[in-house]
């Protein structure tokens, strides 16, 4: 399968640091050293994870110069604005194309990878060609700004990913490779980060237990792809982790030992956008994608669960 | 690809129509007469949609007599416990089957039908070949319970499927036809019927939008069933609609022309338990099935979202 395009929506209102020194009286330095994080993006009032996901489909079919005939929407979110018209079913009605599958998933910070695993499974079976993942995070409607461990962590954004069984441009990208898994047996994957929407708040009371697993998986998850196309990280161009904190990246890049330049980050402008995090960061380093170039994704969320991907321009 | 087995919990607890009489002043004959709604289950204090979801499939388990090494787990819902740790993981965490595809879906009341074509893409490509797909709604942690239009609907209950590729017993049941779609541009989709998980209230504003659209799609995907395997209604030995209301499943089956007795209805004893109705029906008639019958399975839900099954046994 084919990555036609990818765009990007993050809110315009930007929540500096110096919005956790008021609430959980914490400093700037403070939450730079232990997660890199500087500013993050936040939904005012009227945006949510349905209207940041159409924004980012909007961009991306602005991007294509066209509307493509998607006969497949995939909505990927562990902070759905609404259940029941999800976030998939939500951007069907803006795009006005009926009776198509369309479906929401949530593997917390891997959805997407899991939204591009079930569209390989409906490539396979013919029932789509192509197809539409759209992930969108608020996690500020969930997020609770007097716990200084958590609070200052999360931040909103939406990504877009134009998908076609076969190749539609010159341009386009193919996806090698994509695994998936859930890792729940592990560790204290059920009790260290979890959100339970009515309680109206996302806790991470077991951080350290999260930054192991999330090293080990995405290390392991991207030896495996390097052993299986027989590559050594020298043939990587991008490495895009999950975009969760800057010392987990920085420590999976060094394991890998990539040279930090093919490194992607953003966690230092956007914070941690949940499963749109590497899909944000690969938007933003499409400009710079030469043909033939290699790029690979691993990431690691909540759950737990684990993924990788690997694509040649 | 094959069922298995199937098997459904219900908690014990049992709420009467007497309960809205104090909460919102309507009488049993008044929500009997609108809904056909007799009574519903509801989670006491400690049970919720994972651990109604961990119960389902220890019975699933224990019917069939061994538990299977399960290579993919998807979990059902649209009342999430926690969209982190979700359905699905809690499950994989239950039964420690390390590092396999596991991933939670939700399209509303059709969420179980596609995980099963969710299922059908990763046999198609060979990632799995005995998946367990575990539905679970907890409609009573979003109820109204002072709103008479929709408080009295919802009820809760879980259903587990155990699937594989190929056929693994002679008592298993073909799956020979799973299709769904969203039908989020047609009606109110948007507004008749939304779950909000942060407003804590599970609404239905506009219930006429939500009945014609059952009513047209659930008939519509009925007869594309029988035109594709050359049936006629005769030939159909149960039918299973999504059951959210008994004039609107005795309203499907009338246009079909399909004998009462073919008509699977459980929405009396357990009110609307979302995308686990037809499940549990399912499971309830399991014992009743013989070699060689058909079974027809048509659902609708909010969001818009549709589709169908066809079994044979």
């Amino acid at each position: 399968m084919f990555i036609n395009s990818i765009a990007r929506y993050v809110p315009a209102k930007v929540l500096g640091n110096e919005h956790f020194a008021r609430t959980c009286g914490i400093s700037n330095e403070w939450i730079v050293e232990r997660t890199g994080i500087l500013e993050r993006r936040m939904c005012p009032e009227g945006e949510n994870t349905n209207t940041m996901g159409v924004e980012a489909v909007n961009a991306l079919i602005e991007k294509l110069g066209y509307k493509p005939q998607f006969d497949l929407i995939i909505g990927a979110t562990y902070t759905p604005y609404d259940t029941v018209v999800t976030l998939a079913h939500f951007v069907q009605h803006h795009l006005g194309i009926p009776d198509i599958p369309t479906l929401s998933v949530s593997t917390a910070c891997s959805s997407i990878l899991n939204a591009f695993e079930i569209v390989e499974g409906y490539f396979a079976t013919g029932k789509a060609t192509r197809a539409l993942i759209v992930g969108s995070e608020h996690n500020t409607a969930y997020f609770d700004d007097t716990d200084k461990v958590s609070g200052p962590l999360w931040g909103d954004g939406a990504v877009a990913f134009s998908i076609s069984k076969e190749r539609q441009h010159d341009t386009d990208m193919e996806v090698k490779h994509i695994h998936t898994g859930g890792a729940a047996t592990v560790g204290k994957a059920t009790e260290a980060v979890y959100l339970r929407p009515w309680e109206g708040i996302f806790p991470m009371p077991i951080g350290r237990d999260v930054f192991i697993h999330a090293c080990e998986y995405m290390y392991k998850e991207s030896i495996k792809v390097l052993e299986k196309f027989k590559l050594s990280i020298d043939d990587i161009d991008y490495f895009i982790p999950h975009q969760a904190n800057l010392r987990i990246s920085r420590h999976v890049a060094k394991e890998l030992q990539l040279p930090d330049e093919k490194l992607v980050l953003n966690t230092h402008k956007y914070g941690n956008t949940g499963c749109c995090g590497f899909g944000i960061g690969f938007a933003e380093t499409l400009p710079f994608i030469q043909k033939g170039q290699k790029i690979l994704v691993a990431v690691f969320g909540g759950g737990y669960s684990f993924g990788s991907m690997f694509i040649q321009a």
